[in-house]
């Protein structure tokens, strides 16, 4: 499971996942502010900047949205003073830089027709174009963010909720799971790819939407099906009703949420993430079967995958690499020596499990290779006579559009170095990454379409969608 | 690895923490302040209540304590204003009531001989009798801790330092492992049964003593020798020197800190915790080997176990259980019926993994067996067919008066009840507990003493120390 | 002056104040941010909301916006990290119910010609109108805050900024001082009736404007002159230039800014507030020679009154009624009891100077009369034989539809009950309210217009704008 | 009126108040903890660096301490959680340094007796000399507070409460006004000097007791009587009852409480001290009759005095210099420029009211000079053509060891310097202190003893108790 802390000191990794978001929506429960509580709670991986539900109650909607984790912004009782039976609730990625309120979702607005709050998971490729064009004519903006635009082209089209809706959806482009409340009714769409992934559940007489369906059991909700992609599905007193918006439609689901993103009890089309990852680890094992001692994963989201090469090779797997469990945001860092010690309060490795061993250390992916470096020195000085470093997923070489901030090309080091170069780089004995067609084949959707069905462009340059020009230099948008 | 969310919804475990606290000490290093920082941050799985840390420059006191984890006691630049080369610290455990300010460590005060600064892990046995001694010739207590008794029982006694803490150790009888700051001195002293870990470091021309050898890797220090049982270690500018303050010695280390408390990354008497914890499981197998499709343990404590049964069974270890990382201290739960749902805040049973599966779910021990019960049922509604409760401890059945605050006999189910019907009260197929002999073998230390040189006094009643009629009603200090 | 801490206890003085706000601008000072920080620090008893700086360094805005007084705003080095020349402040008031960020400014936001920063003070009383067509038009609306629609309209023009603004202001009817900041520019602009106080002072080479002149001498710049009603001032590289956006321009300034709301060393319309509140109390002297032993002033407002009246009558000025500095904005009140006794927590009567005299207590208004009743109350508890309440200004009898909120006539004690029925409501022996003509010619503006230049629509109903109906049911704006 | 903002800007003032403190108990009424909490409240300028409240309800003790203003420091509900109908509460002064929560009062303390709590205000003389004793025979001291001094000499004895209290009080020389609570008795104590002010009350069929009478309306109990200079009062269920435990006893109040640092609306050993310092006011007139235009006085604790001279002069009374009420404990200073002009957001010239006028600036005392000499500036750059200062006490020349920190000789300018000298760095035309003889008189106590039964040490260095050598190196303590 991907986790908060990584943002801290793993700069590697912070890259990766600062422009993801979760959606978690509720129609029809008396306790439907609680449950999108507890369900952006339990989508708290996917962000960790803000935190945000808002309700109708059928006439009028209350709402509140704060900074941090959803247990900070919502430490003060602010739940109570949300009412409704309909409810759509956000959590947002962390940047490095200054991160503020204003950002934070679900966005509300009036507009002709009543009020509006949008909750957004992805990143529009387009969203500059159009943003241009409505300043044009005359629109102002107060956030950076790509929901505003949604909003602004509902609102614009003069037309009914559904078709206004419908007709924003035509106009954008790239990676969106939507969410869009009005006082009566939730209306939840995918874009024509489904990049980004979206599931529809039960509970009562009412239903959920969920970035992801590990929400579901925390609810107590019952999976339904997935949201298509090119779909959009209406929930309103005259219950759940689908149409699609878009003609051509190919699933292409981003394969990092597999590989490192999405919660192991997660299902992302219906394959569970836990044991893809598993079946990564196996399928590592056949493109490369080491000789080692032990196998051993970096917490917390290559456990799976380490666990599946160690069965696999027949190969004990041993916690080799602990994590400290309380490594917090914010850290005081006095000294230059205590600050290269900093990496230590996160990770150690197990001096009695590596000592004198040959190991195999599984790791989902390297994007800059720094931390990689670090962990690889750290199994050093702790007495490995070798590591052998295996990546689940193949080298990172091109940037996403879609939401996974996976940045400029300059900064993937695998864009500018060969896997030796990289070896050399974090001081392995050997390094391999997986195979594309590999990683596919193990995740294991049976789907006939391009890549599996799979987003697979930050590997291979592939995407799945138009690529505008000015996006390529800006893509700072959740 | 134990953690602090565990306090929150499993009450199970929550009683079983509440009296642990670490101890981290530096001696002779620039850097002693910072160093003690990040040494009671790796140790901060034993206690979340409150952190402190006291320096001396050789002349001075500089300190600061505060409530919560250390990283929010020490969030305002605190650290910066603590100077000297010489520095102690510690993290104190959480309790359900309300906690103070006051109790936090380390303990500061002034008397003749100048100030002094202590820092305890444990429990006195015979604390409430000398307090009542010393009330008695006109001392007042301004905590309820035991650690003003030793200090009130250093500056009574009128000597010089060193022979003041003599005295004192050999006045108090229980668990301790105690460090004591003078403006030029580090006094370290360990119980005459050596219940709690206390290990020894070197750093440059510096030394470091520590609960537990984790905190070593972090700050850069190599780990030296144990603390020996009714050892008093003193470092000073002469060096260090070993003194022994009582003839009747005989290990009887917590066997507890092997089976859950510590953190997996810790050798405990210079066993490795995780390696340990895999043998119980292992050796679980060898007394209890059943038919099961999957091995599952419950996170995070119990995974090292878990991966021994499952490797010795030859039976897939899986993650059937998933952790949420970041469930927090406080939780908002406005209805009945999502209290009940809060459980699942925490954990989650993998649906892909247990579903129609016979599931072996390993725990570390069980206390008052409701969580185990939840648990349970969480695995069977996420599909599966049997759930096997394996425990790699035997049964809890008497009270620790040494500082795992294992309560009152009344709320440990094994005291009232038969394994079968704990059995039945968690909903399990079947239900096995390590054996105290399989449990010692398995930890592997090759000690001739009783009992393998372990406290097994929670499992089977042989207490190493007296036990005072006052104490067995009165237990809550630390 | 004012103060905050009416807005806790006093309800009668609360409904005044919920709509005002303060604004402070720089331009052309390195230190703006800085200058902005403490000129809005001294406008502070205008709003305590929230409070918000923007700059500009004639490139790209920097700002902040917070909840609470500016130091509580800025308490975290954010107005380090706003940098410019040109910078814009504001504080708002404080609501009673949920006050929220959103509302917080200045509002910043983006369109076609750049970025725009807006501050306001006032109420305009056509913007739900404008609103309502902006809406059909497809624009959207974050809050409620008048400030938003002329932004709209500034963005909609399709204008240069210049020509944009003034578009703006022909269109919004009501009350404003109002600042549009952009990258390279600074417009100031007040409304046709100058309803608010806006004045322009010079620092160094630079430019100032504030709400009010105390914040001159804070920042150490000098008064320049007033900004004149349906005056647009121009601030930029080629200096400061004016244009009149409106040809049918007639002063009408708030006479309740003198009575009650500015600071005493503030000079409105180049009148010394406290000077024309020592005039009121002459007047009412001379309106009402009442016969009594001391005279004292409702602390802080009602003071420079009190002075003014016991001069004239000859009677001693006393400090009867004392004020504690530290009453907060939240109380516990855990019993009926408590609570009635709450508001002793904020004043006192002084027995040793009230006991057995008459006492003329002097107030500036009486909005609802629950406070005045509980001080002639309090008087009488420490002895006073008799309690003459003598009123500084007329019964307010009218809403206020420009931003001070003395909410719907409901509320208004002297809209439904007569002078004798109030006295007999309050308990006091007899209660004398100024005339309007005594007040115009206290405050002593020479001004030929109507009403000596002020509105005093809340006592006499005559308002300088017209009204629409449907600004009559909702006033709720800054 | 004494302002904690004072603390920030004025160093003049900062100096005088930083040891004072503030205590308030109740005996027997149900809502005792919410009364000492609004009690507290009324002293809160008595000390803002913390405040605590303990209660008894016959058995157990419940408290909470807390930093800050009483608002701050009980600002979660704490209150809720403090039961008993005996109750004590303290507030503690604000310190330039590090203040810490250890420090705050009450001191709760468990000794052979059972529990006591502790609130002190005021210094002794010789804590150190019985510190030094008490740790000779084995004591350790966790604060530096006399108050623990105390605590341990009642705890020593071994005697019955009342007797142990009585010999501690006989032990002990200096300024205190002391409270003691058991279980089931509120013991209160007040020096031979009667240095510091006590007052009892009674409320309903239970007794108040405070510092200051002020708190007495607060809470809606009625004035009872002085508590008596060398005085012991216990109430208990037998009711109240008095000894003395001192024979020789003179009374000595603190001149200053009236000068400067009480309430105006408090009796001061039944003399107001609003009156007061108006009779001081007047008396300067008759000492220093200077022609001028206006008077005006340093807000708030000058108020009193200047409208005391304007009234016998015959000059009016003017708000020459007007004080933000929002000024907070916290500033930022960007820049030398500004941190110049930061002592403007206090403090401000009323530019109408001084211009061209000659000034006379009434302020209760000079300590170091910095501040008065700011203020003659700032009212010199509004426009005043003289400004003439006259101090309603004489010049402060001697430490005070009681409790009022006019620190050490070499800060007080009136030490070194001659009036003329003052005057000359202070910038004004003239300057006047009043006489100890008019002060005395002024203040109007017809008491026969010596100073009229003032300690007047700071002005003419005679203290009324013994000053230990040691002590007068030694002051900072409570």
């Amino acid at each position: 499971m991907s986790d908060r802390l990584d943002f801290i000191e793993h700069d590697d990794i912070w890259d990766k996942l600062n422009e993801e978001c979760g959606v978690f929506g509720v129609y029809n429960h008396p306790d439907a502010p609680s449950l999108t509580y507890y369900g952006i709670h339990a989508l708290q991986h996917r962000g960790q900047e803000s935190a945000g539900i808002c309700a109708s109650n059928g006439e009028v909607f209350t709402n509140h949205r704060g900074m941090g984790l959803v247990t900070e912004a919502f430490n003060n009782n602010e739940l109570s003073r949300i009412h409704g039976h309909i409810s759509i609730g956000h959590v947002r990625y962390t940047t490095a830089g200054e991160s503020k309120l204003e950002n934070a979702q679900p966005l509300i607005f009036k507009y002709s027709g009543g009020n509006l709050a949008l909750a957004h998971n992805g990143n529009l490729v387009n969203a500059d174009q159009i943003r241009y064009q409505l300043e044009r004519q005359g629109s102002i903006f107060q956030t950076t963010s790509d929901t505003e635009v949604i909003a602004h082209l509902i609102s614009r089209s003069g037309l009914e909720i559904e078709e206004a809706v419908k007709n924003a959806l035509r106009l954008i482009k790239g990676a969106y799971a939507l969410l869009v409340m009005t006082e009566k009714k939730l209306i939840v769409a995918l874009d024509p790819n489904g990049l980004r992934p979206l599931s529809l559940g039960k509970i009562g007489d009412g239903y959920v939407v969920s970035s992801e369906t590990c929400a579901f059991d925390t609810v107590g909700a019952k999976y339904f099906r997935e949201v298509e992609p090119g779909e959009m599905v209406i929930i309103d007193e005259d219950g759940l009703r689908s149409e699609r918006f878009s003609g051509q439609t190919q699933r292409a689901i981003c394969s990092f949420e597999y590989v490192y993103f999405a919660r192991p009890d997660s299902d992302i089309a219906e394959i569970n993430v836990h044991l893809a990852r598993k079946r990564l680890g196996r399928k590592l094992f056949l493109e490369a079967p080491i000789e080692a001692d032990v196998v051993t994963g970096v917490p917390d989201s290559s456990i799976s995958a380490a666990i599946g090469y160690a069965e696999a090779a027949g190969i004990p797997y041993e916690l080799g690499l602990i994590k400290n469990r309380y490594v917090a945001r914010t850290f005081i860092q006095p000294t230059q020596e205590m600050r290269a010690r900093g990496v230590r309060m996160k990770l150690s490795a197990v001096r009695k499990v590596v000592e004198g061993k040959r190991v195999i250390m599984i790791d989902d992916s390297i994007v800059r290779g720094t931390t990689s470096g670090r962990i690889v020195q750290m199994l050093r000085e702790a007495g490995a006579k070798e590591v052998h470093v295996l990546i689940s997923s193949p080298p990172v070489m091109n940037p996403c559009y879609y939401g996974i901030d996976t940045s400029s090309r300059e900064e993937l080091i695998a864009a500018s170095k060969s896997v030796e170069q990289i070896r050399e780089f974090i001081g392995a004995d050997s390094l391999y990454f997986l195979s594309t067609e590999g990683m596919i084949e193990a995740i294991g959707r049976h789907d006939g379409s391009n890549n599996g069905g799979h987003c697979v462009a930050c590997f291979n340059g592939q995407y799945p969608t138009e690529i505008y020009e000015d996006t390529k230099s800006c893509t700072e948008k959740c």
